[in-house]
This record gives C-alpha cells, sequence and structure tokens, in this order.
C-alpha cells in the first residue's frame, strides 16, 4: 500500500434512539442554528417536529433553508450563507441525504468568507474557516456525513463540481435508519448503487499489497447484493435498511480506501453528466459504472475484475479465460442493478447523442487527469458514454 | 446490531516515511516533550538517534523515560509523571509498542491529577483531564496506538488492571513498519497472536445483524493467518510487516466491532494471569483462547464457531456436526499457532496448578462481569486455566 494518513474525527451515531443525543451535540458548539433539509419529506415522516421540540427544549434558536435541491445548487449555498451571517449562526443542521449534506458542507464554508463560495468550490480559492455542522442522515447511499467531499452545481453555467476543504468535516452525524423506512422506492435504489459505486470506485486502484481492504471491500460489496433485494421488497423493514445504512456510512468513510486513491473516473464522468441533465446521482452510475467496466477491461488489469467477479459474483471460473470471468462479473454486476429496477441506457433519462460530446469535453475540462485506475481522455469518455446510450 | 457511537479522531500516519512529519505533529501541542521508550532496541535500529535529531531541528526540548516493562508497572508510570509536573512537559511521545503506548496513557492522565493514579486506574476515581501524547509505534500487536485503553500492573499487588479514560485517546499514531523488521521472531509471533485475539474477541459478541462487521473481523483474520507465516520466514520483509502492522492497528481501533461489544473474557484472565506471572500478553492469549473456545462452545452458540471454522479456516463441512465443524476450526486456529512457536501450554511459562486458584480468584475480583459472549464464573474461569496447564 502507499504510506497514507486517515483521520476522520467526525463522531458517528448510529441507530435506534441516537437521535434523542441531538441536543447535546448541537450545544457543544453553539445555540444559533440554522437547519438545511430537501423537499420536506422529514415534515411528513415526523422528524420535523421531533428535531424542533429538541431544539426548543434545550433553549436552541433555530432558522431554516428548506428546499435543497437533488443536486444542490450554489444559489442555494448562497442563500444558506447568508442566512448564518445575517442571522449570526453558530452551527448547521443537515437534516436528510447526501445533497442536504453536500449544501450544508459549502454553507459552512460560505459563511466564513466574504469571498464567492463558487470560487472555493471551482478550486480558485481555498476555504479558510467554516462554521461547526453535524448531521442527521435519513436516506442512506452517498455516504457525504463521514466524508469531507461535496458536489455543488452551477445550473446556469451546467457546471457542477466535486470538491473538498478541511473544514466541511462534520462535527457528527446521526444516522437514523428508522427515518430511511419512509424513503421511496426509486430513491432507496439510487442509494444503494450509489454506496456500491463508492465502493466500487475504490475497489478500483492500482495499489499492491491491500489484502485487507480489498476483502473489506468485497465484503460490503456482498453485504449489499444479498441486502438489497430483501430490502426492495420490503421497504419498511428496519434490518436491512440498518445494514444498507452502515454499508453506506462505510463505503464512504475512508476506512476502505486507506493506503490508496480509487479510480473515480466515473463519477467525474457522471458529475458532468448530471451539470447537463439533470439526472439523480444514482441513476448516473448505474448506467455508466458498467460501461466504464468494460471499456477499461484489458488483459493488464483483468486480474482485478476477475477478483471482483469470483469473491463478489461467485462466478464460476472452471475452463473460463480471465477475460470471461471479468465479462461475466460485469454482466452480473449490470443484471444486479437491472433487477432492482435501475435505470440501465442513458435513453432511460431521454438523454440522447446530441449533449454526449459536450458531457465529454465537460468531463475532462473540469478533471483533465480523469481515472486513477486507467486515466481517461475525452475520446475515452465519449466512448463511454455512447456505449451507455 | 445495538446502536453505538463511533468516535475515533487519532490521526493515523502509516508507511514510509511518515515519520518525517514526526516534529510537525508534535508542534501542534507543545515544545517540551517526555520520550518514553522501552528496553533500548530503539537505539539500537537508529530510531532514537533519527528522533532526537527531529526534535532539536525542531527546537523542542525533550526529556526521557526509558524502560518501560513489557507489563508496564504504575511505578514506572509515577516516575514519568513526576517528570512531566517537574519539567512542566507539555506533549509526551511514546516510542515501541503497546507496553510503552499503555504506559504513556497513564502517564498523561497522571501528570494532571494530585490524585494517585492508581486510583484511576482501578476505577476508583476518574480522570479529569490529561496531557495531549502521540506515538510512533515499532512493535505490531497490540493496537494500542488507535484505541482507549491501557493496561497497568501494580507489581506489589500482583495487581493488573485494564482501564480507559476519554483523555488517553493519541492526538496522532505513526505506525511504521520499516522499523518493525528488526523486532525479534517470538516477539513477532507475540504480536501476530495478539492482534488476532482482539479480532476474535471482537468477533463473538451477542449482536444480530452484523453481516459486515463479521466479514470485516474475518477477513483480517484470513489474511493474518496466510501472511503471518510468510513473514516468520522473512521477519526483514517490508511487505509482510506492512500487512500485519496495518491489521493491527485496525483490530483495535473500534472499526471492526462498531454496534457490539465483543466477549473479553479471555483477556480478563489473562491480566490477571501475567499479574501473578509476568508472561507477555501474546503468550497468555496463545495458551488460553483456544482452550477458552472449546469450554464455551456448546449447541446453543455452535454457529458462530462453525462460521469461524468455515470462513476463516476454510473447515470442509461436508458429513459433520456443526459440534464437529466448530471443533476442527477451534483445532485449527491452535495448530496455526503452535506451527508459529507459539506457546502451546502455561507449563511453557513454568506454571503449574498452584497458583490457578489464585488467578481465578483475581480475574473475577478485577472483572465480576467477566465475558460477554459467554459470562464466565470463579469455576469456570479456573476450569479454563486447568484446562490450559
Amino acid at each position: 500500500m502507499n504510506p497514507f494518513m486517515y483521520y476522520n474525527p467526525t463522531k458517528l451515531l448510529f441507530g435506534k434512539g441516537q437521535l434523542d443525543n441531538l441536543a447535546r451535540e448541537i450545544s457543544r458548539f453553539g445555540n444559533r442554528v440554522l437547519l438545511v433539509y430537501g423537499g420536506g419529506s422529514i415534515k411528513r415522516n415526523g422528524l420535523y417536529d421531533k428535531i424542533i421540540h429538541m431544539l426548543k427544549h434545550a433553549n436552541i434558536e433555530w432558522f431554516e433553508l428548506a428546499g435543497v435541491e437533488p443536486n444542490p445548487r450554489v444559489t442555494t449555498v448562497r442563500k444558506g450563507a447568508e442566512i448564518c451571517k445575517k442571522e449570526k449562526v453558530d452551527f448547521v443542521l443537515a437534516v436528510g441525504g447526501g445533497s442536504v449534506i453536500d449544501c450544508t458542507k459549502a454553507i459552512v464554508v460560505a459563511a466564513k468568507t466574504d469571498e464567492d463560495v463558487w470560487n472555493i468550490i471551482s478550486r480558485q480559492t481555498r476555504a479558510t474557516d467554516g462554521l461547526p455542522y453535524g448531521s442527521v442522515v435519513t436516506i442512506a447511499g452517498t455516504g457525504a456525513e463521514m466524508s469531507l467531499s461535496s458536489v455543488i452545481s452551477d445550473w446556469e453555467k451546467q457546471d457542477k463540481r466535486a470538491w473538498v476543504s478541511s473544514f466541511s468535516r462534520a462535527k457528527f452525524a446521526i444516522v437514523a435508519p428508522t427515518y430511511m423506512t419512509s424513503v421511496p422506492y426509486k430513491q432507496t435504489v439510487n442509494g444503494i448503487v450509489d454506496a456500491m459505486s463508492h465502493v466500487l470506485e475504490h475497489y478500483f486502484n492500482l495499489a499492491t499489497n491491500v489484502p485487507i481492504q480489498d476483502q473489506f471491500c468485497e465484503s460490503v460489496l456482498r453485504t449489499i447484493i444479498e441486502v438489497a433485494p430483501k430490502l426492495l421488497n420490503d421497504l419498511e423493514n428496519y434490518e436491512y435498511r440498518e445494514t444498507i445504512a452502515y454499508a453506506s456510512t462505510i463505503a464512504l468513510s475512508d476506512q476502505l480506501n486507506m493506503g490508496f486513491i480509487g479510480d473515480w473516473g466515473t463519477h467525474h464522468i457522471d458529475h458532468a453528466l448530471s451539470a447537463v441533465h439533470d439526472i439523480p446521482h444514482g441513476g448516473g452510475m448505474a448506467i455508466l459504472f458498467p460501461h466504464w467496466m468494460r471499456y477499461v477491461l484489458d488483459v493488464e488489469n483483468v486480474l482485478k475484475f476477475k477478483q471482483l467477479a469470483i469473491n463478489v459474483f461467485q462466478i464460476d471460473s472452471n475452463g473460463k479465460t480471465d477475460i470471461e470471468i471479468a465479462n461475466e462479473g460485469i454482466d452480473t454486476l449490470a443484471q444486479h442493478w437491472a433487477s432492482w429496477g435501475a435505470p440501465i441506457k442513458l435513453r432511460d433519462y431521454q438523454i440522447t447523442d446530441k449533449t454526449l460530446p459536450l458531457i465529454a469535453e465537460k468531463t475532462i475540462e473540469t478533471q483533465p487527469k480523469c481515472g486513477n485506475f486507467k486515466r481517461l481522455t475525452k475520446e475515452d469518455v465519449l466512448a463511454i458514454l455512447k456505449s451507455s446510450l
């Protein structure tokens, strides 16, 4: 493995009853809170009322930023930062899934600078400070709660950027599978694919001597493959929700990628794809990942694909070439995702070949070094996109 | 799984070249340092000189506590705390393995109280403050670098206690496999057994719905089983040292036991055993663990033992009862350890049946609730000890 630094001081509070610690955790940092949430599902499932009750009880004053988009916009970030500044907010609480948390990561740095936050997101300048924040996670998949990274869109510019800052590390994450039981089917599938895609990004790396990390990734993938169809047949099952929630938090907590950097090329392509077409990240990954795999698979890297096929998908290797085994693994992954109802082709989102050159262009423009397991050129990206049509 | 809190803010710096960050990491906390080390192997392998050079270069003043025992004594802790108080030390640096780090964990809380530190270690009172500390890990096995717990002996009282405090969390841990290549054979074996025993303690828990955690434990065990004999045949091999070091750090970092508490009964017995007989912890665990397993195995818990046998030791289950499979797994574990030269019986340390009642007495006295997977009485402990003769 490569020398590495692992540092993840986010306090993870996982499971039943952990929400009861919310006010105590917030109070360690402040008593003027910006509550950030999305489309209002937390009002329907009772979580909003519960949180407000807790804040009142603990004499915490709160302000609200509602309506964070599935692909959060920089305009929304600016609104949040403005509230923080005007109301002298000292803590931000994200309640929801990855979009709400990603938006919050940008709000906390935007609230502490006079610079326009897009300059930070687009890496023209660096964040120098940030408000403390925490999250209550009610949608599994993105793993945003234990990670530094955030993805924000400038919709006017059709620009979507992944960025990181040491100030975007949460103080705590309360992962609440109880509130995940009301997440609808389609969103549940997207979350599952997203979590798996994070593990797969880690898995495709060029490091040597990482047997434990490899097996950790395989463990998470095998478990999701086993539990996902059960959950999708029984959306209100707590135990299945718990397992998927745990898998998705671990997937992006840096515990699976100690000693190497994964590929992440497919993520870069999806960011450009969803900057042009406002599609869900999990949906984009379900379409792109098998095509990325088929495109980059060659004799030089076949052993990693073969390992995945055998250790995760239990492909019988008898009498088959390595390439055949690898391809069977990829096909099996794609079949699983399709059988869960994930999108298969770009056309499932009414995307045609018209925008593909633009998407390929944007991919390489925002990420000139696209892919670590396999470095992709603009032509490579376009070929992957075309095969995904 | 059970609801859980995971919080591990120790910064892990792992691998080649990470030692170069030492002065920078220390300087974040102070410039008057107590350097704690053991029997002097760091002087033989050049590490001491390298560290001193770094401290000088960074204008860090240092004081020394050398000669920390393999089972660190409270008398040594007191000495270290005295130096800290007298010299107004603001940071403690442990260089070595688990004993040195455990001793340091006690020094940092002793340095910040007028109370005798044994009162904290024996849980009569709680630590209220602690100096910051970090470690350079040169012996793999204990995983003390990423854990809160510490084990200290009062040799006069033949008393040995495991204790924890939130102030015994390291600021950083530099894990340096480069300096592990000179660890002698026997000490290497003890470290490997120690790391495996931590994973096994986690593995034997009563939680349900922990498929990922189970597989993580199995991944670490399988990897150690595969790599340990290679390392023992090639002690200077960096890659094997790296894998064992990584496994041992992860084993006690709380990443394998999210959502449950493992058994730990065997650890409690070994603490009493080595309070009476000054034997190495890894050696004690190698003797005791297979006997604990055989003693507690029954029809009610056989499935976990069977799972271990099949998933870790690849026992062929064809035509065998669950108990037979379970026992084959235990036998295979014991055979591996014996084949590496780990001690098999208490007699290997010249321990006879004379002291066993005292050891059983002490086990239950210091740990009335002994074992979580299987609660042990004094009679149980005595029976396990007798079978280990």
